[in-house]
């Protein structure tokens, strides 16, 4: 790559939603004096008896929590999306709307309340793949279940309301608007080339070993050349699978393995427990065939400079695109050298 | 409208985008336990000494400001775009990457510290709308800008780092996602219809009059029927113009007074200095027609309960698409009753 291109403002493209992110790496520059977020890195206790995810705890809406010792999973009290909504559309002139069912879940990840993956066994991150296989098989076998977005919310900048180790799944009948974005382009790539177009990417990266964060035998984590947030990344499974529940044992724990490597990097980037926002991309479950769908994970995550600074997608990046200051291989780089054991272990 | 629809789970269409967005009207009853923001109202001076943005003060760059009177423009000390980047590009297999020019700018909106647009004088917003003329005209008249981004990020929370009264303005020569997205609507829609698609849905609107927020001759500010933001709002032109270059006088002063006015309502609502990312859509410059085009400005605000609770888009909102709470009517019907006055004047 020209390194001139690389010093200077461009554009990059992202292959799996045809869309163009502005890169601005001569801006590092920049002084801040702006808003500054919490570090909160207090340690938590194991149980906590105000928190409403803690086993034997009582809910909002009353429920008591079972004394869980796995995953445990439950319908999100205030759930965004209900299975039984009566199905009516609006038509009128400009105005378009439809009615949409779905399910909302609650993951919790552990029993234990001072916990984030991180900072969990890869034997227990396990279990945690296993559920939401599950979750994801059983969902999307309901006919009203097309597509089923897992995802985490970690940190309270991230909008997370409880530091309880959880995730979310939210799972409904129409096909999100991401996911759209990313089908016409796994598609049109398999049509053209009868081949996965992260299975070619993710080769292509393998051999240019400049944003390659982590591997295993099974899974590969990378900064996307095309990453929005500053230290965004993505996990991409080896073999072209459409999702989650075609993983083998095997892979479950190679999953769980580049997870806990990938997070414990980013704890480590500015010694805090590090806010993202997660989630896994994968074929709808409207009973298509997708073959050329090939599931993966991104990491969302929005600090930039310190546990204290973040960026800030704002005015530009809502009414024109996403802008970034760091290149990604400036990002990669960055991660790459960092101790590879947690830094409150050491 | 089904009134069964509007209680319950759905989507609703932006005609503009063509992108859905997930309405949950019953979630307004969730408890919120997660992050508050500070509320910042305390008093600014008029001028302040450590601000690089007052008259006659010294900025990062070295340089100083004029002893300026009315609103002040400048190019940005840290530019995300530059006007003399080399062309060059990346096309290595699946990496792809071109080089962008443009030009970033500091629009200040006032000499005076302490103001805010519901704050400041009609007469002096009418400023801000010339120099925006002014700025639209002259970067877009060069033959590497083929758009240009108006906006504005007010309050700490949207990223802004410096509370004197201003906005930006990045200009470039690719057309930002957001745009190409609008563009195709609005042609395909001027195609089959010979009329602009948000005249028609400006007719809509007036007529229903559910979620019209102020009106005066040459102006209309509204919530859109597919609002994403809690209090999302948009000003549009009664007259189709391509972009605000085409405003006369009294359009520029009606612009102005709209812009007080929903700005007023919206530091009303919680009796704070609302934040918001505000921006202009209009035709791009590089020297096309576009008859289909109609500009329009654009509020997105995050707060959602009260000064302190903003609403987060992050998992699910990120990987699948926008969500909402509380219903475009129930964001009108409020910002609707609130006093016309600003309530520090009261
Ligand atoms: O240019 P500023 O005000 O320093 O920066 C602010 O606006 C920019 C444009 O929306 C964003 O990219 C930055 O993240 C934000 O902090
Ligand atoms: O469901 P929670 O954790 O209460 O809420 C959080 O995640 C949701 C899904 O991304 C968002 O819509 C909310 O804004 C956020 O606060």
């Amino acid at each position: 790559m020209s390194n001139a291109l690389n010093n200077n403002p461009h554009r990059r493209y992202n292959i799996l939603t045809g869309e163009w992110i502005l890169v601005s790496p001569h801006r590092t520059k920049r002084p801040w004096q702006g808003k500054t977020e919490k570090n909160l890195t207090e340690r938590r206790p194991e149980y906590d008896e105000s928190c409403y995810l803690c086993p034997g705890n009582t809910r909002a809406s009353g429920e008591t929590n079972p004394q869980y010792t796995e995953p445990h999973t439950f319908v999100n009290d205030f759930s965004a999306l209900l299975p039984d909504t009566p199905e009516e559309e609006v038509n009128n002139g400009l105005l378009k709307a439809e009615s949409e069912k779905g399910i909302c879940k609650v993951v919790c990840f552990s029993p234990n309340h001072s916990l984030t993956l991180p900072l969990m066994e890869v034997e227990d991150i396990t279990k945690v793949v296993k559920m939401w296989k599950k979750e994801f098989r059983e969902l999307g076998s309901s006919d009203d279940i097309n597509y089923v977005q897992i995802f985490e919310n970690k940190g309270a900048i991230m909008g997370c309301s409880n530091p309880h180790p959880h995730g979310q799944i939210w799972s409904q009948s129409s096909i999100p608007t991401e996911i759209q974005k990313k089908s016409r382009h796994f598609k049109k790539y398999w049509e053209k080339n009868k081949r996965s177009l992260l299975s070619d990417y993710l080769t292509q990266e393998l051999e240019l070993k400049e944003r390659i964060l982590s591997e295993n035998e099974y899974f590969v984590a990378l900064v996307p050349y095309w990453a929005v947030w500053p230290y965004e990344a993505m996990i991409i499974p080896r073999e072209q699978h459409q999702n989650i529940n075609q993983l083998s044992q095997e892979e479950e724990k190679a999953f769980a393995e580049i997870i806990k490597a990938l997070t414990i990097m980013y704890d480590n980037l500015f010694e805090t427990s590090f806010p993202y926002s997660s989630g896994i991309h994968q074929a709808p479950t409207d009973g298509g065939e997708y073959p050329e769908w090939h599931f993966h994970m991104s990491f969302y995550p929005p600090l930039l400079r310190s546990a204290t600074v973040k960026k800030f997608m704002v005015g530009y990046e809502m009414f024109a695109g996403p802008q970034r200051d760091i290149t990604a291989e400036m990002a990669a780089e960055t991660l790459q050298q960092l101790p590879k054991q947690h830094y409150t272990k050491t």
